[in-house]
């Protein structure tokens, strides 16, 4: 029988496997393969990083040094940032239902 | 007609609302409630935290002082960890399937 996995477990697995996908051989994301991910993975941030200001402002936040590519440790900043915020969102509203805050 | 998420969108959802879950009406976690949420959402990991020993030293790593409650940052402390590991874990071994990291 397959092992079943919990949804914690498969969330976290799922943003692994995201950023291994969209990273393909390499150990780190080209500023071209980051902005490609996020256009389909972080649709709420695509308008961001869509010109070349915006794309580098976010690739700072994450630790990116200029001309340097994407690493799992400054996707993750990203992540923990998000989810931080949507945290701290949900703990605030807590009638607003939890899917609405992804919008 | 309702939004679609991504999968990253999702995959963070779900790491954000267990925790809010498990920690009902609080911002923060019990070690109880802790413990409760590893064992069901964590299994690879809930024989570790089921004496006091094992769980006072995952709570310090997570940077939870004795006798205080877990936030939302020290969960994420423990989640990036994981996260870590398992990207390390797919860059070394690439013809292991990625389901197969988390037992």
């Amino acid at each position: 029988m397959a092992t079943k996995y919990s949804e914690l477990e498969l969330a976290l697995n799922t943003l692994v496997t995201e950023f291994h996908g969209a990273a393909g051989d390499e150990p780190t994301l080209s500023p071209a393969q980051f902005q490609t991910m996020i256009s389909t993975q972080l649709p709420s941030m695509a308008k961001t990083v869509d010109n070349e200001e915006g794309l580098n402002q976010v690739l700072q936040q994450m630790g990116v040094e200029s001309g340097q590519r994407v690493s799992f440790e400054n996707f993750w900043t990203l992540i923990q940032q998000l989810a931080t915020q949507q945290f701290s969102l949900m703990h605030k509203e807590k009638s607003v239902k939890c899917s609405c805050l992804l919008q």
